[in-house]
């Protein structure tokens, strides 16, 4: 992979100060890109390190520019310009076009000559794949179901039967999409009777679903991922859930059934959301790490509830007397009484 | 799919008040089901909706089948016959009874003639697959597994060695079973020996275990899930742990390895077990999400352990407090010393 | 399998007091072992067991062997001693070596002829594999891997691209290494733009990784598992995070992008580790069950942060007072500094 800078700020939109004839061959962050790697200045942390870089050219802004000892690449947003150029030396994986001799296609599909369907794909019937959508080795896909265009489903991954995939998203391996919602009613036995799990799941455009995430399938009505939603690996997205437009859901997060996400909003890693009700975040909330999210928020903004990690036994001595909290109100309460009182 | 209100009633032991000839096709919520669907109001809080409900029947109690505008399925239990109800709409997913020719099966096995092996699936030596069972695409099963009636295994699961499974248990997708518990001695210079985990996994009938989940071998003796056990997606279960029957453990649950749950328990999203010591819970303990149990419990009943979620900067105030917890304790015992003295 | 107690002294380096000639077929818990078992005795809390083993021969310490009603196995450590002996008795799972005709193998690939590549088993171009190095089936290897001597890929494992693995390392089912790290950079609209994730994954020697755990790319060096790290199920490891030596990482732990922790660490059961800037753990750092992380430690001992649980209804009510603990504080200080004037 070699560009030169001119192509890749043509790419990005980034007007070019010096030699745009440098030829690029890979990234580097600005402390150790070595000759021939592109970097970025995004930060303000790190505009001490640009100086010295032995980065070929780096992404800044404006301001920074004159600063810059090599080639420079100005942009508005160089956190932005990066990714855009990023992009330009990604892998995309090799999968040529066309139907594997080792996979399976069911019936009555509807399977894109400029799709490529890899090794061992087992697809079920009247299922259609758009051009360009690719399917690595041993992915599982179900009947009815729909990818749009430039969708990759990587290696390993699996998708139930009515599950539609809007077009450049991506699952990545041991994900799994569509599995049964988990919905059971207690016979007078208490033996937990299954309600059978008969909606879809609908995942729009750029979405990107993480390794070893799982989306079930809705009860009635489908499961909803709007469009541009970045999930990460490790999420479990319950059944009849609805996560808004560009929201972004980190590492281990979970979903119970029925919860229903705003667009723009970020749940940070371990966010829990569910309660007695179903619980509905409005539009551009943030939940930071770990934090469990039990009832509706109305509200924008940051919203927290862990505790204060410490040494362990100090921690102790606090988290005991937790166990007291509501005792020492009632006395903090009674020597107040008792100073009204006295004066 | 079609049924008449007669069959579905006959099936889920209804008695019908209406038209027992109207034609079902498919299931709907009270409020936004349309014509030839069936309803059910389990929940008084919906009570509202059953005047102007479309749908084409519902399921109710007696005591709302006056209210009904429509064809009534009357049962004691609304939720429990709306879930019966909704099998009958279920779609099992279509595998022929066979093995399949990309299929790969071991010496010694038992395969029943009525069992369904799918494309790519691999099994060890040694392994007995029941009438009914039905084993989905590139599934991967061990040695010396047993695979009961009706078992459902769904594409892309993991099953190692010596795994029994009961009859109606279903497995969905990228769940592993019996992969090593995680035993480790370290020796004098802190590396890590493994113990070799030589046990294997007992599951027993009618139960479910999600997409994603991973239940370990036992170190010697077996790890066991009970009948009637329904576990959810993203749910880790070390090592030698026992579920009591129809007990359920809702998503990303883990059990730290020789847990005991007792019977009917439920161990809501995000809830932890394990501590210094083994820990057990007798029959019947509800924990509540995200709660982290480290002692055994030894009383039915509700338990609870997280924080309750605020607004970041009111939220970063409290918490702070949380560790001069101790010291306030202190503070307001001196305070109540001087008090008293001061009588 | 079936060995002799001098055969497995000599193995473990034990020292046997009684007849080396008893034939041990398998282990046994010192209360539940049969004859033909071994057990241990490594606890003293189980001392009062010893006298009335059914175990054939038992491992422990010089102090214990006087009272040991049976063969005994002497050695210092008597729990680093049964994992050795229980190596012995593991089942390596059965794969022949050769590469199976149903596995597709890119170009460019070195495979040794010692390597046993099972069914349906996918790898890409320029993958080097080791001697004695197993891939179950259906796994899939990306391109420019590298799988050092005696290393186990269990069934339905996923390594992405430019992923290394030293000497018998194992990766358990389900899990997903090299998958794309999670960076995204959120143009003027909101809408996140990947920056593509280029780095690979270095994994050492002797590590393992558990069942359904995922562990990332670097988004332009690698990520990096050092030597002897052992990596429970459900774990997800964020790109560039580095984890080093011998250190334990139980289910469920998550580390955010960037963390690195130190050597021979323990993150028990669902510890997260993850702040507003990436987290370092310096060497020797504890962190109890459910526990997140949310600055850097740099003194080794024992960190905790989670809540006791407790019955429901006192739960709560301690609960709704933590947000109001700090107006608790300034309520007693007000007392205080009364107090103080009155005096």
């Amino acid at each position: 992979m070699k560009l030169s800078v001119a192509e890749i700020a043509q790419r990005i939109g980034a007007e070019v100060v010096g030699d745009g004839q440098v030829e690029i061959t890979g990234l580097g962050s600005l402390g150790s890109a070595n000759v021939g790697q592109l970097s970025h200045l995004s930060n303000s942390n790190y505009r001490n390190q640009l100086a010295d870089t032995n980065a070929s050219a780096v992404i800044l802004s404006a301001a920074d520019a004159e600063q810059c000892p090599v080639c420079a690449l100005v942009v508005d947003n160089p956190y932005l310009g990066f990714a855009r150029a990023s992009q330009l030396f990604a892998d995309p994986g090799s999968l040529a076009p066309g139907i594997h001799p080792s996979a399976i296609v069911g019936q009555g599909c509807e399977i894109d000559a400029a799709a490529a369907i890899g090794p061992g794909v087992v697809i079920g019937d009247s299922t259609q794949v758009a051009a360009g959508a690719r399917i690595f080795a041993h992915s599982v896909l179900g009947d009815r179901c729909s990818l749009g265009k430039d969708v990759t489903v990587r290696a390993n991954v699996t998708v139930y039967n009515d599950v539609s995939i809007g077009p450049r998203s991506v699952l990545h391996s041991g994900c799994v999409i569509g599995a049964d919602g988990f919905g059971f009613a207690p016979d007078s036995a208490g033996h937990l009777v299954e309600i059978a799990q008969l909606g879809g799941v609908e995942i729009g455009a750029d979405v990107s679903v993480g390794a070893c995430t799982s989306i079930d399938c809705g009860a009635i009505e489908n499961t909803v991922i709007e469009d541009g939603v970045k999930i990460d690996n490790q999420v479990q997205i319950g059944h009849n859930c609805r996560v808004g437009a560009h929201s972004l859901l980190c590492g281990c997060v979970g979903l119970a059934g029925s919860s229903v996400i705003g667009k723009h909003c970020v749940l940070a890693g371990g966010a829990g959301v569910g309660g007695d009700k179903p619980v509905t975040l409005c539009d551009g909330v943030i939940v930071t790490a770990c934090t469990t999210i039990t009832q509706s928020v109305s509200k924008p903004g940051v919203y927290s509830g862990s505790i204060v990690f410490h040494e362990h036994g100090k921690w102790r001595r606090n988290a005991l007397r937790f166990l007291a909290l509501d005792e020492l109100f009632k006395r903090v309460k009674a020597i107040e009484a008792r100073s009204e009182r006295d004066k």
